[in-house]
């Protein structure tokens, strides 16, 4: 079987991210394919008219496999890369984690789109400002008090959401929250007190040695006003 | 191993039904713990403190399995059940239908609640208009055109949307749908004209044995004003 072949927008971190993270963290050969030449137009190689086409990006090419939506990608490089073990019961709740992450991915994401992802910013800012409110409020401290009891109650004390080594869960919600101190400064510098396991975990998973070549390279795309987490400091109260 | 336990919200089909659709097409023998007594208490059995709690309900007790989020669920009941194909090919592509499926749901709930899920709608019903009208107009038949396209390009032609037959995501469609239509009749009306193989997997499904005993007993819950689908006619122009 050949490298991995990641299909995702070339200009933003995005939910490919999430992907380039565990590919990068595992050392695995991929290629970014729509970030060559002529990348947005192989974007759309195996959309639409392909049968098993996905919704939308990001979706990986593994030898004949098509296969989309993030986490489900997750699900299948999980044990591949050596970030999930082999047994089912461990690759669910790492997986259950994983669509966790993506709920809360999708929240973050409409606190600056609460109307349409249609829509530009500017014309949904009234309703952006009432949204960001609530989910700092309530959203924020619910998801982070669950990943950190996690973290907690996790029986084997490593550190880690599930057994003893790092998984996919763990490099997610790495992502999540250094995508979330990028777009809320204010608000997670407050938040994070109440949950130093996830603060550890951030810096855990930022020194890895895949992660930390990746993060000081630049294969890692930087935050911007593109991206799923946008910092607008009107919303960051 | 005994039957299985589904943990849920009594009042609604929300989330939960995914998994009840599922389990009565399969004729499963299968315990839906909180609507019976002292349901609600019994509800927070594996939340919270437990290790590997879900983030919310709905979640399934298999033996000693404890597993969240709906999608996961449907991953790891579909084979046991004969709604998913033992390969894991077919197996990742039948979650990723459902895993697209999810992202809609979500879209389709949050019409209604644009601004928080913990606000009453009376709260957000200026931005949940401009909402469904961003819905109904771009992403509704952006949706519907997808799972068409994939009933068409099955190459197994079977009016299902992966191999010859029947899967949870045949299923999650028809509820996703049922949904819909509850929520949105007017515009649903409209664009099902486009969408001919939805309509007519609508009905195939209905017909199934299980699925059609389920729908005419007391087990099925009513579709309501406390769901994910909700009918205000404000919101279906």
């Amino acid at each position: 079987m050949t490298g991995y072949a990641l299909y995702y927008w070339p200009m933003v971190q995005g939910r490919g991210e999430f992907l380039r993270l565990a590919l990068e963290d595992a050392g695995a050969a991929y290629r970014d394919v729509a970030r060559g030449a002529n990348g947005m137009a192989r974007l759309e190689r195996f959309m639409g008219r392909y049968a098993r086409a996905p919704f939308a990006p990001p979706y990986l090419v593994h030898g004949k496999r098509v296969i989309g939506q993030t986490t489900n990608i997750l699900l299948y490089l999980g044990p591949r890369l050596g970030l999930a073990p082999k047994n089912e019961a461990d690759q669910l709740w790492i997986h259950q984690l994983n669509l966790t992450i993506a709920d809360w991915l999708v929240e973050a994401h409409d606190v600056h789109h609460p109307i349409g992802s249609g829509l530009y910013y500017e014309e949904q800012k009234r309703e952006a400002k009432r949204r960001a409110a609530d989910f700092l409020a309530h959203r924020l401290p619910k998801f982070l008090g669950y990943f950190e009891d996690r973290l907690a109650k996790n029986p084997a004390r490593s550190g880690w959401l599930s057994g003893r080594l790092a998984s996919t869960a763990d490099l997610s919600l790495f992502q999540m929250v250094a995508g979330l101190r990028y777009a809320f400064p204010r608000a997670m510098a407050k938040r994070e007190r109440k949950a130093p396991r996830i603060v550890e975990l951030q810096d855990r998973v930022a020194a890895r040695r895949g992660v930390a070549a990746y993060l000081a390279s630049p294969r890692r795309i930087p935050f911007n006003a593109y991206g799923i987490f946008r910092h607008y400091p009107e919303l960051d109260r």
